[in-house]
């Protein structure tokens, strides 16, 4: 969870968290919460902390009687996540009990009706695969020569959109399921204000100048055509109308906040690469280096994609700079389960 | 748990479980489960399946009207256990939730009556470490080129036996406190008959045979006599009276079985390496193992001190078979959370 939506969790903690309702429902006396693609930290600790550290204050101003409750953290994230670094890192001082969950969180990874707050901060946008037609060579879709949907036909977003809302609408199911009546749901991730393309934001055009740099690596022998075929980044950032949408057609929901909230790059982790389009380029590279290292290869080739990148981007910097969303969109979803 | 065991636990569930109890104690519809020092499978992993599969039978031959339960189990062993190995292996067609637990089983791992039933196979015997008194040159109990307490002088014995009365009482007090009431602790692992020396046993005889191989190499100059001195295996051997006694001060468990079962080497993992001394060596060995090459190196050593230490039990063939105890005793403990 980034920094600027800490707030709007306290609120929602204080305000909307039946804790009294919730520890009964939830049997004991322990109140789990799950981390979903929690990555290896350290941010999925400072995430969880403040969350457990909230709610231990609000159970502690409404001073009942019961002894306090003990938490219990579950770690969710792929079965190939490196779990031996994570619980290494693990606050030797956490007042949590912790535990690790592999598994894809598109899926029931937990037992019904056993958890009382879960989140996902910076993960909801990836899909459980790359869209199958896009990489289909008889298909419509088929998303020759780039790497992502921004820049791309109709039908390839068409086909990512579709993935997306698969998969939405399985995590959202898996969870109705995990979740007591009354528990919490909160997501925070990358998505696009109403009505504007993703080719239309700063992010867009980024990824648009790595594939460019993809592009003249193919054109120099360096790359394979194929190569750069097969490859697509799986993710979906969703306008809030179709988190609504999905959100409605579940039905076990009720939605407490769903909003957009549009962050200056310079107040967020952007900011480790210094301000502005370098920032961009080099949180971008952060980003992706781990997906680009498995399908195009070691260390060397990564810096020849993104230094191309990094001359693109300064090429292009005019029209980048005035693209209509220089902001990062978040999506901030808070949801109760009926 | 071995093979030989499971008719115990078999009878253990279907006759002593109360199911009804445990559930409505537990909250939800969740019958929870902890392997306690799981290691990585994939034993681990047809014991949970033995135990989830008995109780899934009780709950069916019941024929209860809520909702059948679902099943969560918590795989547990030390920070540096390889969760990543394990993840990776569990059976894709699980019929239970997973989770892994880091951390040590001395203490208090899970929250509050959170647990159903908890067992630990081949694990309770592991001290949380080698007591500091053998390894202090200043000590009566200093282990002066002995490796583990079995042919050393009492005093040693004395500071093995205090060390696992401190982590065996640490372990009973958090699992007292995080099963529910009724809730099931069963715990296999090697021990010795009433009255019986550890040096009595052929297991005690072949330790001792590798103790006598690492002194030759460091008579030899391959090994470093503090290196020897340093190492003691943290392991203990008890016998069911101290356990008995151990229960007893805890006050929180009813004792429904406690006793030394005797299982035929022939009969067990022995197998793999033959049958007779030889398939104690090699038995030895890979128990051992992972320990010897962190604090004596790699490889190359391990070879030299395990040859050696099978030319000794070649050597004393005729004594070691005949010891007092031939077999493997295992304690089988199974207790009931008042």
């Amino acid at each position: 969870m980034m920094d600027s939506v800490r707030p709007r969790t306290e609120e929602l903690i204080a305000e909307k968290l039946d804790l009294e309702r919730l520890l009964a429902a939830g049997g004991g006396n322990t109140f789990r919460v799950a981390d979903l693609g929690c990555s290896i930290g350290p941010n999925t600790f400072h995430n969880v902390e403040h969350i457990v550290q909230q709610v231990r204050q609000k159970y502690n101003h409404m001073m009942m009687t019961s002894a306090a409750p003990e938490f219990q953290v579950f770690f969710n994230d792929q079965v190939n996540n490196d779990f031996n670094a994570l619980f290494r890192s693990l606050p030797p001082e956490r007042d949590y009990f912790a535990a690790g969950v592999p598994g894809s969180f598109h899926t029931r990874v937990f037992p019904n009706s056993s958890l009382h707050l879960a989140y996902s901060a910076s993960s909801a946008h990836w899909l459980s695969r790359v869209p199958p037609e896009v990489v289909d060579r008889g298909s419509p879709a088929w998303n020759r020569g780039m790497i992502h949907y921004g820049s791309a036909p109709k039908p390839v977003e068409d086909a990512y959109r579709a993935q997306f809302r698969k998969d939405m609408g399985g995590f959202l199911r898996a969870r109705s399921e995990e979740l007591v009546s009354g528990g919490m749901l909160v997501l925070v991730f990358p998505g696009l204000p109403d009505g504007m393309l993703h080719s239309e934001t700063q992010a867009g055009s980024v990824i648009y100048c790595v594939n460019l740099s993809i592009l003249d690596l193919v054109r120099q022998g360096v790359l394979d055509e194929d190569q750069l075929d097969n490859f697509n980044f799986p993710m979906y950032f969703p306008h809030p109308r179709e988190m609504r949408e999905l959100v409605e057609e579940n039905q076990c929901f009720s939605s407490i906040e769903l909003e957009l909230e549009v962050v200056s790059p310079e107040s967020t982790w952007l900011q480790q690469g210094g301000v502005g389009l370098r920032g961009w380029a080099v949180a971008m590279r952060a980003g992706m280096e781990e997906l680009f290292a498995r399908h195009f290869g070691g260390e060397e080739i990564l810096d020849r994609i993104f230094d191309g990148a990094s001359q693109k981007i300064a090429e292009r910097a005019e029209v980048i700079m005035n693209t209509k969303c220089k902001e990062l969109p978040l999506l901030y979803v808070a949801l109760q389960r009926k």
